[in-house]
């Protein structure tokens, strides 16, 4: 699975002062804690950015890559920001996330097709959050079309169903699974010459509850997930129970060969 | 998830002492502790048990049952000891197991017939274990028509694909999986009234690997194997990370009411 580190985030204090006073080291330390834990790609929240957005983002992929080689998802609202952070982007970057507004999906979508980026779709409607599963279809069907349209290909996008706390919304946690097992069956429904690869944000499941839960909840719904074909998530890699558990179905799937050390591969 | 506790087996210095000497405390205390963790059935494997096996089962349920309210699953190769053991079983007991061989299919469906008990069917034949998912499919069928025939509800029959040590059979673990979702599948292909009821020896997973991933083994397995649908599983109820993986899944299928103090229940 392609595992996408989620600790570079304006909101957690040390990365907003890092960011906010161009201090290099902390965020670099986590870029490099991150893919070392097994991240494929560091997730770079940099908030609403309204204010300088897109210097804010040219410094932080600079100051990252400049010292880590390891590519990056570029997480704002901020259109601009994303295209200044693609411009100075090293390798395959991804966008996190496009909504299935229709003028969001106009600027972004060609973004994808000119930077040859990937990208996360996420169920999520200017509407908010759809309620039941069928209009989360409904909005996935919209982003896939977008992507196709523009010539996009398949295999550069991520559908996100959208995780939402169990503690908080319990049966919009089990619709995420439906959505999940449905996004894979667009193949048919839509003619895909493929199955569209699906991502999750993880821990979103957990947020709400004790902190003594959460690693559970998540590797958990982790390994549900994975059952039902995840491709990709974004996640805490620094959590060494979740990533055992990513190994483990690796091992018990028949996907990586079994020896007695594979925790410390 | 109906829970068979797998502590009471010969194989065990404890039991097996416990059991020669007729020492009620050791498989008393021993039961006691599974039900009280959780455990829906408690399994009691004997052995072989060619000689005296009638009046050991025997001594051993009634034995566990006048100190412990909880149903047994009568656990050895030795048919008459099954029966004899039935005679003084108080509840609905639990015949485990079954492989597909016909004479043992004669003796034993009449026997669940009349004492109106489970089973465990397994996919085994007399050749040992099936070498690939279609001749467990077709071993399996053979039980389910057995069953049919003589009249035993299929909701009394779980079907078990057959757990191997993944550090041995690595391939046969995944065959494990998808025997589970085939045999889901069998409600169709039969047309049985309803999807059969599935059941696994969970730990039989873990066996031959080093001590400290048995826990990990099991419990991703676990979840991987109740997403495809597993009702049942024969396992260490004493394993506190493993049940909270069998009640963390509960929640996150929305099966149970979430609340925080739910590992607690």
């Amino acid at each position: 699975m392609l595992i996408i580190g989620e600790n570079i985030s304006i909101t957690s204090k040390i990365v907003g002062d890092s960011i906010r006073n161009r201090d290099a080291e902390p965020i670099v330390k986590m870029a490099r804690a991150q893919k070392e834990a097994g991240a494929h790609y560091v997730d770079v929240n940099i908030g609403p950015a309204t204010k300088n957005g897109e210097e804010l983002m040219q410094w932080v992929v600079k100051t990252i890559q400049s010292e880590v080689d390891v590519p990056l998802a570029l997480d704002t609202k901020n259109m601009s920001a994303i295209e200044a952070g693609l411009e100075v982007h090293k390798g395959t970057a991804m966008i996190n996330s496009v909504t299935g507004d229709q003028d969001k999906l106009d600027i972004l979508m060609p973004m994808v097709k000119k930077y040859k980026t990937k990208i996360v779709g996420i169920a999520l409607s200017e509407k908010g959050v759809p309620p039941d599963v069928d209009s989360r279809i409904e909005v996935i069907m919209n982003i896939v079309n977008s992507a196709m349209e523009i010539g996009v290909p398949l295999s550069d996008l991520y559908l996100d169903p959208i995780v939402l706390p169990v503690a908080v919304l319990q049966q919009q946690v089990f619709n995420c699974i439906e959505g999940l097992k449905a996004f894979k069956q667009l193949k048919d429904l839509m003619g895909l010459p493929e199955e569209p690869k699906t991502i999750v944000g993880l821990s979103n499941v957990s947020q709400s509850s004790p902190p003594q839960l959460k690693s559970l909840l998540n590797r958990t719904y982790l390994a549900i997930l994975l059952s039902h074909g995840l491709d990709s998530a974004i996640f805490d890699p620094l959590d060494r129970e979740l990533m055992n558990v990513v190994k483990t179905f690796d091992i018990l799937t028949n996907r990586i060969l079994y020896a007695h050390s594979y925790l410390e591969k």
